[in-house]
């Protein structure tokens, strides 16, 4: 086979996978990761149940893979930004702006995956559980991260307590996503603003000045 | 027929009722309320099938039947032994510790059954939704009305936020659940012990003489 057969063929697969995931994500938004089924998922993105089996395997780890799937489409729209803010404290204040943006904008149907199917599988120890637990704990060392640089930084107050504000901030999108999809939009809005509310009572800087630094994203 | 065997047939419906019932939060806890189906449920509790749908209807009316037995369970061993304390304050307090023991004690394998299904079925309405959110906004409302009535009592402070307050204790609750479950223990203490520090934070009396009063149940 040429290389160009084989770009070609890759190329294909990776497509195809893509189309795959994407019904899959669609399916799991909703329906959690146990509503994919190979069979449904075949009759939904029109192809066949053996090409999906070539493509991800089993049922677990074609659940992982849209898992994973949905985990870079997060991190693209809602932590990378984030991240790429200039100070501590101004990431911490983004990735709240982007998170609640995120789930109002319903760029998936379900809003957040990551509360979404860590409710589901709590209870339903395995790999899959495994998998989301990874990500859910690096996402709490990720914020206690940026809260301790922006103590250090001299943005936040010394007397921060770092696991309440990183619980507190965390539990306050677990509540909210709930809220938004049962559609108790007077909820949400008090998540987003008490999140802000607890970065900004703990700030050195008076937010306003603070707010008026050019943001250098 | 005479009344005795009325009387009899009656009492025969509610044990097997009750016995269904019991099957069925068993799976519902760990799998969901989807996790339910009437086949499944007729094996795991060894009746037939006829008789699940005689006693119940339909798979959603089971479903429904399932949610409201747990809300029962639920308000027997958290909210009534905490409504019946003399203060609002007290009753604030209690409620919070009677839910933390009640997940912390795996009363059901799943914890927190409302929190559960009001993730389950954020993003998909219908009747089973709407009894959710029925509950979900009722918890909210009683949460609402004891601080409210800590702070007409002079217990809280006049300027206590009680959407903020109501909202974060409940945050913390469904976060916790989630922690509880995932073996996260730090979480879940800093869940029970931040739930504490925001009403107490609020508190007019000290916490520590207020907790000499004789409590009166």
């Amino acid at each position: 086979m040429t290389t160009e057969e084989t770009d070609g063929r890759r190329l294909r697969g990776d497509r195809s996978r893509a189309h795959i995931l994407d019904h899959a994500i669609a399916i799991a938004s909703v329906e959690g990761l146990e509503g994919i089924t190979i069979g449904r998922l075949a009759a939904e993105a029109g192809v066949s149940k053996g090409n999906i089996t070539v493509l991800f395997g089993d049922k677990e780890s074609l659940q992982i893979a849209t898992f994973l799937r949905v985990m870079e489409r997060f991190r693209e729209a809602v932590v990378l930004p984030a991240a790429a803010r200039r100070t501590p404290l101004d990431r911490l204040l983004a990735w709240i702006d982007n998170w609640y943006d995120f789930v109002e904008a319903r760029v998936l149907p379900g809003g957040c995956f990551l509360n979404a199917v860590s409710s589901e599988y709590r209870a339903r120890p395995g790999r899959i559980r495994d998998t989301i637990n990874s990500y859910r704990h690096a996402g709490l060392a990720r914020l206690r991260e940026w809260i301790e640089a922006a103590k250090e930084a001299g943005q936040l107050l010394p007397d921060t307590d770092v696991q309440a504000l990183a619980f507190s901030l965390l539990a306050y999108q677990t509540s909210a996503n709930v809220a938004s999809l049962m559609g108790d939009d007077a909820l949400f809005k008090t998540a987003r603003l008490l999140s802000r509310q607890r970065v900004l009572a703990q700030a050195v800087a008076a937010p306003r000045s603070r707010r008026r630094k050019p943001a250098i994203a």
